[in-house]
């Protein structure tokens, strides 16, 4: 049977079904050695990506652009709105109209949620939310569940460990949605009291086979997971600065902590200090092979939508 | 017979005689299907395009791209003085050498008239104006001729109404000098007293066959043209802003003063408020596709300038 | 005999022995015609070059890209700290392993001497120092010889002289250590008595061949010489301005003192006023062809580094 990927954006991670999220693992497994650079390819010879980043994000951006080159197509665009024509009062509607007629599809950042969904209803290339404002960030989730099932073998039967800021992190939000669409998942929801998982988002879990246990430390959890995937708790997040001081400590990972467990450590990068670097060097640091999967994860994406529709 | 383009440098529309812009416009047609990405080319591969924008032309500067990359060449190059070397001091003409040595063919967007040429005369690369102070921008017209002939059938014959700024607005002032190489044109100038059409472009097509009337309504040509060319009127135009306010309503267009007319509306952009959005889905807006047609033609220059002047 | 190149990274000149630069040079050579677009490559055709530029240099950075465009390759990078993730926090060892997981090969400019050198130690692929701080600047000074070797026939016997700025120009540094490795030299030192070469690299020349003689005026030495390397003596260097005023005349190059005279003027760019603008059309100037070699040279270096070092 010939599998078909049905979506012609990608805008959030809910509209996708699972065979949808296995449609673009499936093809990021085959891209590996293009990715690696082992081997060349032309499958995007002569295309163009636009790249619309209202807002700079150096990894998204030059991941993409990675993606892109590999398959042999081009980029152009620009990387803050003062490099834009909105800075000259154009509409954003009016920018994308104008990317539209240069590019066979458009990657939009923007701190607004929304910005893609309005831009992918004007025009007709294929957009791809690369993040917007608290809402998706769907293609780093694809890269996530990639990373999951490469080291793990599988993501059914996952036991994972969500830590640090999950009430402002847009990965731990999207993340947690898709796993709703895999079998017997079990997700620890590691936070300070005033960083826990909105209410929205447990709601949707409700609504899954989801298991899910809130926990305040990662020692409470570390023996059930085979994941801990950490992120960073920002101090402007706390009104009183010396709470943040107090329970900061408690949301760092380090080596001494994994020694014998069966378990890695994901990150979606930049970290600051929320992983020690004496875990760099240990066989538990995937949060590198994590980065760098971004690549055939957005090939595989990238090539699937420009290859299903054509200009 | 096989026609020859004899330009080495596009420095301004001044330049072109009939046959060049024909040459131009009959190249981009055949460039339509790689700029549309429907066709794969090689056209120049290994070539190097050198972009020197000393302001920021987003627009311009991404169409150039575009072109290029469908042609399978390459680019080099900034986008504001400040990331350029003559921030450190070096002159232009060395920053021009510099590039010389990298590039098949040079691009200059600069705030000062002449600067495309004096660069033209030192270096042996072709060298394209895109934009000099309130000098030419011969590109800019070339896509606007073409767009014409795509949408109206011909030139010859034609009757456009230029809108708005006519004093300052260069795109209208190489428009109507262009405009003259045809036969049978009547242009309508439509501007406030305060912004229009210089004397020395009026005395120019004093020297051509152009009719041209001039009006201060849109209302008053309407009815007699097949294009109306909107351009944007800059309120810092105007010492009294109260004066720049009472006018202004008049020089926008709307979809329902086009409504039954058998013309097209077009706009250099970014555009502000001067075409009302709901002209927008109408088969009036030719303006996307004007901005679209910036690739082709200018695949057509670029090609036609690096293959007749290798290095 | 099959010459191999055995360094993995081009952190110092003083890794290289006289074969390592013999070739490098060799090999730019081989690959003038591709730099001068009158052949096309694919040579590096699907490969990335990363480019972190945490300190501007449009030349050293367009010339790389240049130089990875004309083999077939691309390029990803940032051009100042600020447009970096490092401005989010990130320590550099990060941004260098997100790198690494995406090109083939880094170039790396920092205002840290041995940043380039810490990050080769952590990445697998191979790393390119182009230019940290008062250090090294390897591939400048590689093309520096390929001139000298173009220009004159041979680099053994060469009599040169360095002159400006020998306290903090990079650049006189690392060609007086690399003359080092060939025969009979001798090095005219030029400067004021404020900026003379440091003691450490007389202490380096003393113990080569090269023979070298300090001077303060370029008229006591322009008869036997070959080679006229002029640098810029900016004028913060010195603590009394009156000083500079009066000094600095005596190290500008024009063309009535090189008249008659058998030798050659180069220089790294950009410059201000250290070369009169009168030498510029003489056939002593060859800074414009020194400029123009970073891209054969640059070539040499890329592809002999990924074609060594697969990922």
């Amino acid at each position: 049977m010939i599998k078909i990927f049905k979506l012609k954006n990608i805008i959030s991670i809910k509209d996708f079904e699972r065979e949808d999220v296995e449609y673009i693992l499936d093809e990021a497994s085959k891209l590996e050695d293009i990715a690696k650079s082992r081997e060349v390819s032309e499958e995007l010879k002569g295309k163009i990506l636009g790249l619309m980043f209202f807002e700079p994000s150096t990894r998204t951006k030059m991941s993409f652009e990675t993606a892109m080159k590999r398959l042999n197509g081009q980029c152009i665009g620009f990387e803050t709105t003062g490099s834009s024509s909105v800075s000259k009062g154009e509409s954003i509607a009016d920018t994308a109209k104008m990317f539209e007629g240069y590019s066979d599809a458009l990657v939009i950042r923007h701190e607004l949620e929304g910005v893609s969904k309005f831009i992918s209803d004007i025009v007709d290339v294929p957009v791809i939310n690369a993040g917007d404002g608290a809402g998706q960030h769907p293609t780093q989730t694809l890269l996530d569940l990639y990373t999951i099932k490469n080291e793990i073998g599988e993501i059914d039967n996952l036991k994972i460990a969500l830590i640090g800021d999950l009430k402002f992190g847009r990965t731990v939000h999207s993340l947690a949605n898709a796993l709703g669409l895999f079998n017997n998942i079990t997700i620890y929801l590691v936070s300070p009291p005033e960083l826990k998982m909105p209410q929205e988002i447990l709601h949707d879990l409700n609504k899954t086979n989801i298991t899910y246990i809130e926990a305040e430390k990662i020692e409470d959890v570390i023996d059930d997971v085979n994941v801990l995937y950490v992120t960073r708790i920002q101090k402007e997040r706390f009104a009183d600065i010396e709470e943040y001081q107090k329970i900061k400590g408690a949301y760092i990972v380090n080596k001494k902590m994994l020694e014998g467990k069966d378990l890695i450590v994901m990150h979606p990068l930049p970290r600051i200090d929320e992983i020690n670097g004496d875990v760099d060097n240990t066989k538990y640091n995937k949060y590198f092979t994590q980065a760098a999967n971004a690549v055939p994860v957005r090939m595989a994406i990238l090539k699937t939508l420009i290859k299903n529709n054509p200009k």
